[in-house]
């Protein structure tokens, strides 16, 4: 197969995740399920850490959801123990109630593996979809501006 | 969202997951996570059960690998403790050195989630993609002729 | 290290895990956590299967909580892919708010583990120990007499 | 409960851990078995960044496997998504093939749970416990020193 380069965008939130003894299987490469659980503690940090949206708060105080509706996930190259994997999350899409963040899995400038993922925003108590709140519109409007909406067009298949 | 009604074509391959406690999150309903592995326990079982090939052994003894090259999941209803989740697997395509199944989670005759995902057969010793053995080809192709084909089309989309 | 029969005691309950491609690390064998996972799900199909009392109904309709306090485990025989672990439960002890369950896993009439966990009973809206109910204490105190309290000596340690 | 107070001795190593989303069940509360998953990662870290010897390599490289023989642990304190949890190791034990570490969780002072880990160093060819080499063993030496073998006595119970 061959190598996809991949350089995060300026304003990017990336961080980097060791891969543990705890990720592999007996092939000792990365069981597939953690990642999608890498997934949801970037975006849990970068609501956190980028937006400065705490979201334990937005879960237990603002009763909202924020179950996925689809995913799609192209893996190219397995991570093993040892490596440290740079997760980049780059925004794609803010819709009334849903927004499709691109995730990007990425080591020494290559690409190791891309994932879009969907999700709406729903009330824990009427477990119905509701709209984005303006304020967190608004947070999630200034990250596409910040990466230059990178996130847009291109960034998956082609 | 329209609910779809969903029934396993005939001679289908379906395991029931009990949801418990620790699938789920502070939300009630199940980390999704644990669905990509509640997938994997469904496609070793099929392996082991229905194609009657252990699985176990493909890894251990054979040295095969199993990555997943691409996963789609939509995710209609969301399950929650207590419930009993069925899931369906079908094959839509058996290539070269690929299969891609959907596996179709359900219950009580309306579908709950569905996936696509596509695995390359690899060597563990060489790390590269090998071409399927014509022993499990013949069995991939007589489940594909026992579910009437029932994966290959409309079971995604549309 | 020598190795220790068991053999259930009658009445007891036993369930069997299939030891997964999942539960395994790179050097081949459980990784330790899932045990405890495996025992949750035991403890729940217990609750369920055996006493009588949907969990999922506890916790859910009841809001009861059943952290564990206490937990000591002996891993005394890795398990390896494609095996089936049996894990047998026995009650050692039922206190005023608290409960200790002995599991012993075990293969081919050889134990391979075993564990004491103690849960204490607690409310989910106070977060506070609460005394058992009548109701589930009598269910224990029916399943101690059943298992001939094979719980309570010798279980642990000797 | 009276609260137990903690402070890591001078020298020990301490690790943060936000609990997240993940880690969380139906009751708002981390789900036991991540504890696990978090000592072992915590181990790990120290053997790389405290004892200047990557894990990974031991496991890949030398293969050799960490087992746990015994595991003891009270849970005190729940935790909940969006605290941060500190973890600090102590050494209890160095045997001939053995370790006995002591695991404290922590928050703002107040110690939430303690375990205690016993590993047996083995040979991953010959799944036969082997004697500590010098090297490591010269290291775990050097961190009892450096704690003041503060994890020798009273780190449990009493």
């Amino acid at each position: 197969m061959k190598e996809t380069r991949f350089v995060p965008p300026k304003g990017a939130f990336t961080r980097t995740v060791p891969i543990r003894f705890s990720h592999c299987d007996p092939a000792g490469i990365v069981y597939f399920p953690h990642y999608f659980d890498m997934f949801n503690g970037l975006i849990e940090d970068w609501y956190t850490e980028q937006l400065g949206v705490e979201y334990a708060k937005l879960i237990l105080d603002d009763r909202h959801g924020f179950p996925f509706v689809h995913i799609e996930t192209d893996f190219k190259i397995p991570s093993r123990m040892g490596e440290h994997l740079d997760l980049t999350l780059l925004l794609e899409r803010v819709g009334r109630s849903s927004l499709s963040v691109i995730i990007i899995g990425h080591l020494a400038g290559i690409e190791r593996l891309r994932a879009r993922l969907t999700t709406a925003m729903t009330s824990l108590e009427t477990q119905r979809s509701i709209e984005l709140p303006k304020d967190l519109r608004d947070r999630f409007e200034a990250y596409l501006k910040l990466t230059g909406e990178a996130g847009k067009s291109g960034a998956w298949g082609a």
